[in-house]
């Protein structure tokens, strides 16, 4: 038993010319993630040192960690900075101030590390630049899919191929939700109090449920993985609070289970005026085959697949979510910048105004209806006059003619054929609740 | 629609040093991955340009590949690099003369990119210091996993994790091989034969099937994740060539598949004389329960699971061989050189002169008896002499007396206690075949 030294070069020149001492890290929000931060990086005092935490509550949480009697504590940004810092951690979460405070920290050529999804969705290339000009580093693979490392696998591992398309579970809430309803049959609203309960889901669950919070890592995605930027708010979202029991009982005769899925493809580019590539993209629940990746992703794990020209389907899964994963990406991050990797050369992105959701898929419709002869012809005459081939019609026995669900399920169309033809439908008065529409993935065109 | 530019250095600087031009590409060996790589080269002109393909072929396989007349075609080492070169490309295979040829580039100071695990998991390190010492690089993404980026992952992703266990499917043969026999029931001889006329599997397929190539594979990846240099030689490895169709439906009443699993893992520090960290591994078809991510890898994809003490469970998944996919990881390193990324820092290494396979684990035994009274008995007694419990005993009917098949399931106990106790279990008098042992997964202790 010995040791051999393979280290590739010296450390100095690793630390791109910060010579000595280990990183000293500025750490801003002290909440689970925080905490599990400090506790990682407690274990590489060589490599990076904790110097100050910046919070609102400093005074408070302070009281409860004992260790580091140096460490300075503060709620203010001026103080946490002023002893000199070479990476800002932010992890205190939504716009304002931590916007601010990265613009704050990159203007003193302060590198930033950040597991802020809202702000890298909604500025992260005017930050990179800022990053750029002021020779710092801007990392966040924190933001998208927590300890599963899919943005640094992307931007370099497969640096060499061109993707075409992103997809995934982003959101564990929704996937423990969605799981449990599949497993144990039980409804939606059950799930999601079990879900807070077990500090799944927050006490405002709406980013969660209504694809939020998936959309915004699903942008930064389409950015790292297929160059291009979109307006976040543009990216269309469908809430999982419509998917019903019946639903899974229903997909399964479909050979298919339910998943909120975040999806992403380059769109063709004679779409768009200067014939620039556009971008698809929705978050919304969807079925997906029993044996695909995405069905197997089970509780509040999370899934990324991204299919490239030469490479196909490779898939990155793992815990999205938590306090300590989601500190091994930070961390990883900062030993980085530590350890003087330079940032990844990105492509020049594409910008696009608009994004089109319309992708052509086979899709599924549940009918809630007040029983009554000539419906299906009703509606089969509908979708006749779209061009819309119906593949089946599956109905369950045993509801009351006044709430009778049924499904049909459609041949691949393109999304905003299908809603067209809903929305006509929804004219019809035979319905007891609206038609739940969700495209069936696996077999997309 | 406009354009950002969002490139965080100057191309100049991120070159590191190299000023203006792509970088230029010497390419050793011309078959199914070389042709790939040279077509995705094709399209990155900017980025890294071909200038010479070295192959002892060069001569003929040079008038199928018109595409660029000034590319120099030779099978002489000292003409290929002889023009300047940045990156020398490895792909011929083998030890000999690739490691020659790698020492050769290194030694001019050519960084250098390979997938060639046998030479990596041999001589990595002492290649990886002369890369060190010459101030150039040594990169090898494509050995392990083809396409999927699991070692810049691993390195990079999850630096800040302690990573504790790895457990892959790294042979597509081998997978493609057990999944024909899980769905279609046919027997090894008829799976490997099918593999083979699909170009699955090579005329001599002993490495892939004896576990030589995951073995290669498995010690680069202790190498990366663990931080453990094992002699490659010293994992213990077992043919997947005594799995039959009948084990395939043992397994599924145990809720299990069967595949060729290669696994690592810290030893206990106590094992090893001055405490330090031993490493214990091996290769061979194993028991994975059905709902388990390895058991869903189908056909020639290939799966690695990390568990960090942090981040939990990790899994990267994808195309483990081929042309393409194994170009893009090739390519990608290429790239990453090209555009002047640092090599990762590497953990000190613990080198061990040992490997233990010696895992506690639940163990599934087929027999094959000329059958009599007592054989249950006799067997009991054994494993109860050995304090072994047994867990089950199945037995499917149908079968003649003199060659009758049936599994005995054991309790988790050490692999060596287990194969103490089947080895004199062999020396009874009423085996038909040796016992077939497998350890069942998903359940380690």
């Amino acid at each position: 038993m010995m040791e051999a030294a393979v280290t590739q070069h010296e450390p100095d020149q690793a630390r791109g010319g910060r010579k000595g001492g280990p990183c000293r890290v500025v750490l801003a929000g002290f909440g689970t993630v925080g905490r599990s931060v400090a506790r990682v990086l407690d274990g590489l005092r060589d490599d990076a040192r904790l110097v100050a935490v910046l919070d609102r509550r400093a005074a408070i949480k302070r009281a409860g960690w004992l260790h580091d009697p140096d460490v300075v504590w503060t709620d203010s940004i001026d103080e946490a900075l002023a002893g000199g810092a070479d990476v800002f951690i932010e992890l205190i979460g939504g716009i304002d101030p931590a916007e601010s405070w990265i613009r704050e920290a990159l203007s003193r050529r302060v590198s930033v590390v950040t597991a802020n999804k809202q702000v890298i969705a909604h500025a992260g290339p005017s930050l990179l630049s800022m990053a750029t000009s002021n020779g710092c580093q801007l990392r966040f693979e924190a933001s998208v899919a927590g300890g599963v490392p899919v943005l640094r696998a992307i931007e370099s591992g497969l640096a060499g191929d061109r993707l075409v398309r992103v997809a995934g579970i982003l959101n564990g809430t929704c996937n423990y939700i969605l799981t449990r309803m599949e497993r144990e049959g039980v409804d939606f609203a059950s799930a999601l109090k079990e879900a807070q309960a077990l500090g799944f889901a927050e006490a405002d669950p709406t980013m969660d449920i209504g694809g939020g919070d998936a959309r915004a890592k699903l942008a930064i995605l389409a950015m790292i993985a297929l160059g291009v930027q979109a307006p976040v708010g543009g990216i269309h979202t469908e809430s999982i609070a419509s998917v019903t029991p019946l639903d899974f009982q229903y997909a399964r005769r479909l050979g298919c289970t339910i998943r909120q899925v975040a999806w992403a493809s380059r769109g063709p580019a004679d779409a768009n005026p200067g014939g620039a590539e556009g971008l698809e993209a929705g978050v919304g629940p969807a079925l997906v085959p029993l044996d695909a990746p995405l069905a197997r992703v089970s509780g509040s794990e999370n899934l990324v697949t991204v299919r490239g020209q030469f490479g196909g389907e490779t898939s990155f899964g793992g815990r999205g979510a938590g306090g300590d994963p989601t500190a091994v990406a930070v961390v990883s991050d900062v030993l980085g910048i530590a350890r003087g990797a330079r940032p990844p050369l990105r492509p020049t992105l594409t910008i696009v105004d608009e994004v089109s959701d319309d992708l052509a898929a086979p899709f599924y419709v549940r009918f809630t209806v007040r029983d009554r002869p000539g419906i299906i012809a009703a509606l089969a005459t509908v979708f006749a006059d779209y061009a819309i081939n119906i593949d089946a019609i599956l109905q369950e026995p045993g509801f009351p003619a006044d709430a009778r669900p049924f499904v049909i399920s459609l041949d691949a169309a393109p999304a905003g054929t299908v809603h067209a033809a809903l929305e006509k439908v929804a004219g019809f008065d035979f319905h007891v609740a609206p038609p739940v529409a969700m495209p069936i993935l696996g077999t997309m065109a």
